[in-house]
């Protein structure tokens, strides 16, 4: 076979170790980005005096084709298409013969790839964040339209104190929030050209590198090229970055899942994300959900494959960081999948108010109770300890909190007085938390309106 | 859509729902076992009076001829081909019509895929050790071949003892002879059948279940079906068992690296095992060794990936457990890849003798200095000091160990005499270690043997 | 400072430097393995001709005394002590006299560390099991305690079958059952004893290993001396068992901590076994359920931690290895809390009988409903159709499964007979499941029965 | 004991699950920043009229006096001192009596170690960028001082080209550079105070938590109550950065391990930051670089625990989180050890300049070889397939590249010419490469400049 790099080599390939060596059955995502990454490279060449016009625009004229043909599905690989790089390199030469032999002056894959991957992330961050974007956009939505629902709020999957639906689904808006300001971050990081770098002493042709990072849409150039062909840190990041979401998503999935079982009924997906079961009959499981928990499984074991593979490498380019690509892909292909279902899953899910009104029972009202209290002077820390001989005392008598006959309230402590009652109510408690980021209507639609700027602004 | 499950559905299936529940992508490579599990389970049916004879031979036929489909690549699969079962199911309702519908009686595709695994299990782990076998063949026969050859061992990759080359290669013999031992207990631990665990509760229809694990060849079924269609413990010690073995390999991948490097030149891999350079034509790169090193990390990744996503699963199956089969099927394929190369490059490695000679040095005969002042009665301790002050004294001077001049070596022990030069050499310190596994010619060749009969055994 | 290796050393120790490097402050724990082993090895010096018995009776005095030390808190440590080899070497010299610096003659850190890692497993790992078979034994009793409590068997936490409450508790007790195998299995590898191994090359002073070995307890002699030093197979085979005990623990905290909630209420942690909330007086929270879930978070961190720090490593010993031990004694102190409060909480458990009924309803009983129609004739995969209309139907009339009219039944096939009525019943269902591993009251006691006859047999 | 929760519970508690509860042992460490959340606490309920300014000023006159103890380490634990919360707590009530009932009013715990957490994080982190900060600052002074060391530049650990060693040193300076700008983001992300958020539901007493905020020093407030209590996103931020900063000097010191080791004696270690052998008097290992590079494993597991922790958990506050603070401690302190250790092997390094300008061999000119073709208007695929076979060549004569004939040169290729030999030195290697990021003279001069100027800035 005819490689790029065989001039000093003697004997033929060894077929099952071309199949391990080779990176073309992955990296031909990167067609594109790398086909813009050598026309850019032409130019700059033809920019440093080392193709001529004329070379320069038979050059960019064969790099077009070759997108078109990889665009239409039209680009056939050949057995010695090693990686992405030699496939274009190999079909340019046939297209436009030996000049083709000059695009690679002073140009190694090494600067290459790592050009290639940061276009790539350039182009598939954005578009991630959008779709968190909807999802976002989503659950704002859903909040706005429950903003009256009640529900118990949980902590420990106990029964802690009422709170809105709608607050809930915004807790999720602003741990997305925190991931859209860290994908900005990431982009913003990625921006800066590799190339000119070489295979990492740096490029011997005069390029202006500068230039060249500018024709590609980057903000700046590397600073060192040694560190230039090494450096996989914005693919750590992004793989991190998908975990984080990933963790993210996979606790509002075992919510609608835990909800969506009959015992709770909170909630119920549209049909379209659940499936049945092949042997029973009745069943309609929430697999969206449980697909979008387990993703962070998986994306969390991407993060771990490539900071494994990283640790300890010996400076510069190891072969070791081809590894980088396919959890890289695969964590974008994951989110890109899991983001537009769970935002489906919130736009269409069906909201059983009654049931979570029914869920409410009197023990959310005890930390009102203590509340109750404090208002009577008593300290907070004996309040508590008497609400919860009250709480006893009504278990034991197998009666709610409001149930407890006034007498026995006094028996505990003295500063109940009769208008104990009318302070205790489900509304009551989440109007009383008006605080910012608090359960009360007002805060609610203040966080609304504050998430909807944040929308509105991105 | 036509769907296993669509009964109680009422609405259309959502595509981009479909595409993300849908496992038939990856899980289309279980068709053979697939099909084996149906083929059992159909006579099982006619041994508990739910098929005739004829309906039996007539399920048997249709899934024969299916299983021929896959092996020739003719299998069509259909849009609504969700996962592999329900394509082998749909496809045999059109090869023998409405009895098609009577083969999955009284079974789950929870038990179903449960089955389907550990066929998979029991078919591709031999294989895996029949590489692990072939690689521990090439080491032991490379030891054989270099028995005489002497190289600085490395402790802290600083010059130790002086060793023999064999015994390094022998002593990844016995790490893959662990492995052997553990993927021989995943087998046996694999052999149990769930067939008949239902979705979870059991079969009802009275199938005999011992005498379908017998026709599967598995040595025992399942004690408990809730247990049994959520149990992944054989894919995450297959995946566990891929991450230590793929440790292993890095390491000695690791080593072969550091010893092609020109410092060193103790070993050459064979032209076919390295690639070269698009930029730099003098290069011969170990790309076989380091992407060796490189997948541990990708095999670990594997194995965090379905840890993370079993913990804290709620009992029974969940569709997460949808998640078990891309990593195991990639640590399978990336051992399958892995261990053979480094076969190859085991059995075509050129050893350069005079460069492994070249590269020891007195230093590494200091343990002898001091093991011949113990002989003179010094306690080793004491021994150990004296010595290191001899190696500094011979560093400052700028000379080899057995370049001081008696006296210099009498002036910090009088223990020295005149025979202490006679005393040392590297054969002499590799042949003084004349215990188990110690680097004496006696014990090598002992090791050699030991090793073949293990060989010889498997 | 004084230290074993400085005679070489010209310049003071740097104290960050010696707190970095110093493994005291953990390995201390490793004192009485590592004072066995020296007491051994002692007495392999005595058979080899190295040590007159009057040495070896002084040095095993010594050693005696300093493992009393320990055992009663006594030992002072001095600041040149570097590890406990050092301490104890040190602590010795104090004892009796020069004679001690005889005791590492042939011996290095790296075959005493090894050894006394492996000495650390075959005490700590049976004690381990000991644990869970504790466990083990509240599961098959609790579960023979309450084999009549049906309850709703769970798939994608959607209700799928009417199961035994005891059936769900038994497939925990058959998980722990395997890790009870690979437990023992571990600690058989572990078993063979790597003293005598050296530095990396062997010992030069005619040691009988076999001898040493067996005194020390182990079943035989590690075979290459290379591998024993840089060998730690059996650490990593540990804390992969502990992330695998720690994820199935994890499932069945899960499991009780949905079960807590009170729209479950179908178990009730003893009040031990929870805790309250600074602020909310009525709250008792199942933390220490919570807390075995997070558990395997923990153990799974430290199975990584060690397999990314043996990755690429060079042969034999390298320092980074002294990073084995944290996540050890890590996992096995998790695992020595997480399991009796498991078992506790087990044992201590209130169960709502009639909580778990009032969960069951008709849904649970489409499957038979299916089987009704298959014994009726119909083909499995069509009754399934007909009844998962049926269960729309009655969904959209608002009714119980069993509350349909025969005359709707009818309406979706004529194969639903009068008798119809009298086929559906929660413990016809479970009563249905008569095979292995089904949830019929026979092959639950039969289930019992053969865990009782494991946990006797171990 | 005495709980701070115990009003409702009626039995006593259990000591091996008051063990396995209480997080004492390790949040003690939160002392400081708990008192500092608490005093500013007490004058935000004086503002909001909760408290008296008496009240406030004993609250706050207790709290510093705690403070003072603990700082003197004469603060005593209690048995019943459950956390760091509960111990401040208990201890305040001894010192000021019931008022210190009143501290919690309207707090959870759940907020106020969410506070403690961020205060810690806001203490912690930049002491870690200032070791970071050191560290660079040793490498860009480091490479200021060798200019003109000439060493080979490896990739695939095979010689390449010529490279600078300051130019090597730099590429850790601009990773470290990342690394900076990563915690920077960290930092002022996590400056959000989530005080004021209660147990999950907000805070009831009209608390100015924008105040309040303002009092600890942060930015702002959290945005979402329910998110507030249960969002560990800062730490597993800062586990993700301190694994990446990890796996950065993992590579780091690779590289000086392998340069330590004779064969290359590229570089020496200073004594202090190497230790010796027990057994083999010669032994100076680079222990504290191979520590360094084991770290990295350490502080992947720390972040694959927390990651696995909170993957899938439900909504707001579940004690799983507890388990946040062992790993990020532990990270903390990791970084604080591994830091400036590695600073210190930097600032001391010896470099043997005279080592690694022997290393230097011709094949590293093959690439100026092909470049001096290129200049001769060969296109550069064609002369790097001419100089292949010149290294081929070269290398079956056994002689280095400027050792071939002129004529055999013109035997490959007519364009050599007699001005070959003057084209090609190291020192012209090195030089051509004069661009942004390259190795000549002026650039990485250029890139020290710019180092510098960022330190500056810093």
């Amino acid at each position: 076979m005819t490689t790029l790099w065989g001039g000093r080599f003697t004997g033929p390939t060894d077929e099952q170790m071309w199949a391990f060596n080779a990176s073309i059955g992955f990296d031909i995502r990167l067609a594109q980005v790398d086909i813009r990454g050598s026309i850019a490279y032409a130019k700059a060449l033809e920019r440093a005096g080392l193709l001529s016009a004329e070379e320069r625009a038979a050059l960019v004229g064969g790099l077009e084709r070759i997108a078109q043909e990889f665009a239409e599905g039209a680009f056939a690989l050949a057995p010695s298409d090693e990686d992405i790089h030699t496939a274009v390199e190999r079909r340019l030469g046939e297209l436009v013969g030996p000049v083709a032999g000059k695009l690679h002056t002073g140009r190694s894959r090494n600067d290459q790839v790592a050009t290639d991957i940061r276009l790539f992330l350039l182009e598939e961050l954005p578009k991630l964040g959008e779709m968190v974007r909807h999802l976002q956009h989503a659950l704002v939505e859903k909040a706005a339209a429950h903003l009256d629902a009640l529900m118990p709020g949980y902590t420990h999957l106990q029964p802690a104190q009422p709170a809105r639906f709608s607050h809930w689904l915004l807790s999720y808006f602003w741990m997305l929030e925190r991931d859209q300001e860290r994908l900005r971050e990431i982009v913003r990081r990625a921006a800066v050209c590799p190339l000119g770098a070489g295979a990492l002493a740096g490029n011997a042709y005069g390029i202006d590198r500068e230039a060249l990072a500018r024709d590609l849409g980057f903000a700046g150039v590397t600073e060192n090229s040694m560190d230039a062909v090494s450096d996989r840190d914005a693919v750590l990041e992004t793989l991190f970055w998908g975990a984080l979401v990933g963790v993210h998503l996979s606790r509002l999935a075992e919510d609608l899942i835990l909800w969506s079982n009959p015992q709770f009924h909170f909630v119920r997906l549209a049909e379209r994300y659940t499936t049945g079961s092949s042997l029973m009959p009745q069943k309609r499981n929430p697999d969206s959900m449980e697909l979008v928990r387990a993703k962070a499984g998986r994306l969390v074991g991407n993060l771990v494959k490539l900071l494994t593979v990283v640790k300890g490498l010996p400076s510069t380019y190891d072969k070791d960081l081809q590894e980088d690509k396919e959890p890289l892909f695969d964590t974008v292909d994951t989110l890109a999948m899991a983001l537009p279902i769970t935002a489906g899953v919130i736009e269409t899910l069906e909201v059983d108010v009654e049931a979570m009104r029914a869920a409410l029972d009197d023990t959310l009202l005890a930390t009102d109770l203590a509340d109750y209290l404090v208002k009577k002077g008593v300290p907070f820390r004996q309040a508590h300890h008497l609400v919860g001989q009250a709480v006893r005392l009504a278990e034991e008598h197998g009666v709610a909190l409001r149930g407890l006959p006034l007498e026995a309230l006094q028996g505990i402590s003295s500063a109940f007085g009769a208008d104990v009652l009318a302070a205790l109510s489900f509304e009551g408690s989440v109007e009383a938390r008006d605080v910012t980021g608090g359960t009360a209507r007002r805060a609610v639609e203040e966080q609304i309106h504050r998430a909807r700027e944040r929308l509105a602004a991105s």
